[in-house]
């Protein structure tokens, strides 16, 4: 296949984003872009958004995006996988290259969540509506039958789940971009409001506004754009049962252990060769599950592994060094495409105080639903 | 580029499926075209569908269209571009095969849209919800202000109007999987109950439940699997700005025509290589408006055209052989892929009475909105 680098990486910050509407949030995600990537034209993008339908009424994103970038006539799609809506974004865009249906290909993804629609409901819509939802389950609760079950049989605790929101809030406070930017404490997370038993507010990401975007071209060409191109080495993306009762077993989150493995193949890597990778922590048990199927540690072990502080920056393996969806904030439709933005940041060596040393290689795995949904790409410089 | 067949189609009957919800209506559109062409296995999936969100509830289309399909673990995305969802679903996955990334791919698009919710207001978040819905317009609005001024710059009549729903309905009457299969008359649709002046019921297409699938492959395999696969010689896609009143001149669907530009192009073709076109007659305006932009016949002659009976199966440029959304239904994210199967089943000889004489080469024209999304492909037989 043809080789495919990312030349240029944008976003916004992400919060609640009042006084901006979502073709705002985008446009300026999308001109930060393609300012740092320099080029002074584009074939074709991609739009990552799971549902400004029941948001703010608007669908079609993807010929909007093009028509508020001042980008009309050139083609527009938008993407929807859920909470993993970016990362696939990003796959469709390297597919379109590698197809040789165009070269510069913008790759995006937005989210307007703070605009007065019932977040809970509208987001409720990537679980199964008729077997799930009309139930009366959300997104905590399905999270937290798996972290109940994860502690049942692998002993992790409550304490360990905290560690993740800890880990990530620390590495929150160091990015200017993040919603959350600040510190906590093991006792804070703990001890927070009870979302889901045993889920408290601070094992869960934020609702949030923001957009993030990245500029890919043939490898061939990204040298006459930027002296540092980051060659994406691979895309992987599975899918699993929509609903989590269907599933053998609820811990097991498949669709990252089925992507991990195509991307590591693709790539002819594997997770030891990893140098840092941004995880899908929409809950802290999603972190915990994602690095295990990831390979980055032993099936079970993940809690083990935070506590031990093996998943900070200075760790063995760094995870979720921008904060993460739990403290830099969770655009849905934005998320896949920020993960990547954080990866170029780091394998380019411009992470400042969040920066991990000798960064080389660096993974993304961005997840929709209670892991129906999942999408792995690694990415190396070159 | 790799060139890529199409080796198997399925739809369901379009209509009001009271008795199927949205995951039986996709599993039974995609079991016919796997049948159809005589797959084992299929390696990823594109799902086209506008606003499941808005219609029932449920979004992640792709990962549960996967799952109910029993195809998980295989990667599934799903593709918006309003009414245009379909066929960028199908740009999508040839993209894909064309990638190198997979092999066999199922392209394919539902709706449901008889679900108890506001279908007017659903189809309204593909326009500018800012400055157009806001204002009170809605579709059959947008197209009539459009109509209106066709008629007056270019003396295009109420009759020609007509005879495009009139000539549809023929054609529909032929198709067993049409919603409306039955004849009208031009004073049946002139005579209607006014929607939009001048547009009546009987020019707008109707609210439809429905599926469409296909089954694409790279040329080499597909004669594997059977002895008619349908080359995809061209894939064209363009944008224009999401609201009417932006463009200069609102009779002149310039994202049809840069579409249509681009497949000619890749193609090789021009407007008098093709045999047959199914077209996006949202309204009958429509239909004048895209076979002008396509370049069958001048610009502002279409309904001069169309009076003549060019666009009927017999006559020189066969538009909408199928029923066209006038009559077959307009399940919006189905759409554009059901076009594709119509033109399938005409170049393989099996379109029965609907059959266009030596059709070798065909064309579907999908769009989004009142024109900001179009995408063109162009079929031949090998």
């Amino acid at each position: 296949m043809r080789e495919v680098a990312i030349i240029g990486v944008g976003m916004t910050k992400f919060g609640e984003l009042w006084d901006k509407t979502i073709r705002d949030i985008f446009v300026e995600a999308a001109l930060n872009a393609i300012k740092d990537a320099g080029v002074d034209r584009i074939d074709s993008m991609y739009v990552g958004n799971m549902t400004a339908g029941l948001f703010i009424g608007q669908e079609h994103i993807g010929a909007l995006m093009a028509d508020y970038l001042g980008m009309a006539p050139i083609p527009a799609m938008r993407v929807e996988s859920a909470c993993a809506s970016g990362g696939m974004a990003l796959r469709a865009g390297l597919m379109e290259v590698c197809s040789g249906m165009s070269e510069i290909v913008l790759v995006g993804g937005v989210e307007k969540m703070w605009s007065g629609a019932d977040a809970t409901y509208a987001l409720s819509t990537a679980a199964d509506q008729e077997y799930e939802c009309y139930q009366g389950i959300t997104f905590p609760g399905l999270y937290a039958l798996i972290a109940r079950s994860h502690m049942h049989k692998y002993g992790t605790t409550r304490k360990q789940l905290s560690m993740v929101s800890v880990k990530n809030h620390h590495n929150g406070s160091l990015n200017p971009n993040a919603q959350f930017g600040r510190e906590t404490t093991i006792d804070a997370v703990t001890n927070a409001t009870m979302v889901a038993d045993p889920l408290t507010l601070m094992d869960c990401s934020p609702v949030s506004d923001g957009g993030a975007c990245a500029i890919i071209c043939p490898m061939d060409i990204a040298k006459k754009y930027t002296d540092t191109p980051v060659k994406i080495l691979a895309s992987g993306a599975a899918t699993d049962t929509i609903a989590l009762h269907q599933r053998k077993e609820i811990t097991d989150l498949n669709a990252v252990k089925v992507a991990g493995e195509k991307a590591y193949k693709m790539a002819g890597l594997s997770p030891k060769d990893i140098d840092l990778a941004e995880v899908h922590d929409c809950f802290t048990i999603a972190e915990i599950c994602a690095i295990e199927e990831l390979g980055f540690c032993e099936k079970g072990k993940a809690g083990e592994f935070t506590e031990k502080g093996e998943t900070g920056i200075e760790g063995k393996m760094p995870i979720n060094t921008s904060g993460g969806l739990k403290s830099k904030g969770h655009p849905v439709g934005a998320t896949g495409v920020a993960q990547a933005v954080e990866i170029v940041e780091q394998l380019r060596g411009n992470a400042g105080k969040r920066q991990v040393k000798d960064a080389k290689i660096g993974l993304t795995q961005n997840m929709g639903g209670s892991g129906a949904s999942s999408v792995v790409h690694i990415f190396g410089v070159c």
